[in-house]
């Protein structure tokens, strides 16, 4: 089964498909709609050969696709008919879930995305829950997203973020209980030292989450409210 | 089946038994011995008829049971054979996510526990995450638990206690993207007046949750890695 990977983030589109050599990439922005996005993505990749579809899109997803506008993105996410635009089966993911997915490998993972806000995600025991911790205190004055994301780096200085950032990665570990936390997005380069049971993701852990979604079992995001309880590590 | 369900707090244990008209309890301290619950829980349920338990404790429990010794309890809690112990199979589980479990009807929820501590656990698509939330930060100088438990209650009076509940539900809210949070532990009583999509959980939350347990159907705890991934709202 070839899959094609669509990874929508804030200042750019990039996408790969089962064996492809290289990802490819265009202009994202506050102007980019669905439809753009699905015209851009047939042009772009009109020589490449796949039947499903994977896209992660910044924003909160629920069993019919995204049920807020992303931030930083065009107006029409929430509604529009992604697999009848693609005309491919097509599964919608949170980006950061996409990237987490990806980055695991076993126990009780915390993903944090470092770029223009804090994109976060838990995996636990092949369950994959997607998360706002951006809103969550740093301060009285400020919340996580407000101190680590690409504003409060700019405001308070490299060192002082260094600092919030370590901070942070220790209160959260404790908080959900992980045995490791990955680091993505463009800022976690700059996290130095890393600390013990933290490591930076890869560029291709989106692509390889997005992969995962059809190659390996998964329960479908609908799964009716009958199915099974689970209690998770 | 008859269930026995055991809830284990540091001031208390209760019980309450399938059919049974009213729970039992016994005091519980820093000297409860797993072997001492044991004993006590089988003087106190001898006329009660059941054959299978839940067993929720206030620690963290992977596949095997606890992976750390309950903080306001005795030792020996990491490394019981509860089942053999007990005599019948036995489910043991988190408090929180207990209680959390029994509070549930649908969306995403977020539990809170207001109590010594600040227990935790996130519900949703049928999937129970406990947490320990407690350890995030409140300010530069204090926990969340350190803040609105039972210690940071008296430390700041009610007037500041009441304020800095809503403001942690507030930002709870949106980090979990939670339809609403269920509020547990002896304090939840205190916080006036509701925020909107915030309720009071029930004294019979742990209980029924315990029961759920055993009565629905359950992916095991010790659910092979092999198993089915699952993205969830």
């Amino acid at each position: 089964m070839n899959v094609l990977v669509i990874d929508v983030g804030g200042s750019s589109v990039k996408m790969l498909a089962t064996g492809a050599d290289d990802s490819r990439k265009f202009d994202s922005g506050p102007d980019l709609t669905p439809a753009e996005l699905v015209r851009q993505v047939g042009e772009l990749t009109a020589d490449w050969k796949y039947s499903r579809i994977t896209l992660g899109i910044p924003a909160l997803i629920g069993p019919d696709g995204p049920e807020a506008e992303p931030g930083n993105l065009g107006d029409g996410w929430v509604g529009y008919d992604y697999e009848k635009a693609f005309g491919k089966p097509t599964r919608v993911v949170n980006d950061a879930a996409m990237q987490a997915l990806g980055a695991y490998d076993g126990g009780r993972m915390l993903f944090l995305g470092l770029g223009t806000g804090l994109g976060s995600a838990l995996v636990t025991d092949q369950v994959v829950v997607p998360l706002e911790l951006g809103s969550l205190p740093f301060s009285r004055e400020e919340t996580m997203a407000e101190r680590v994301g690409k504003d409060g780096l700019h405001l308070h200085g490299e060192d002082e973020w260094q600092h919030s950032v370590q901070m942070i990665l220790k209160r959260l570990q404790a908080a959900f209980e992980a045995d490791y936390i990955v680091l993505g997005g463009g800022n976690a380069k700059l996290v130095e030292p890393l600390p013990e049971h933290v490591r930076r993701g890869g560029n291709e852990d989106a692509f390889a989450g997005g992969f995962r979604l059809w190659e390996e079992r998964v329960i479908p995001h609908d799964l009716p409210p009958a199915a099974a309880w689970r209690v998770v590590r």
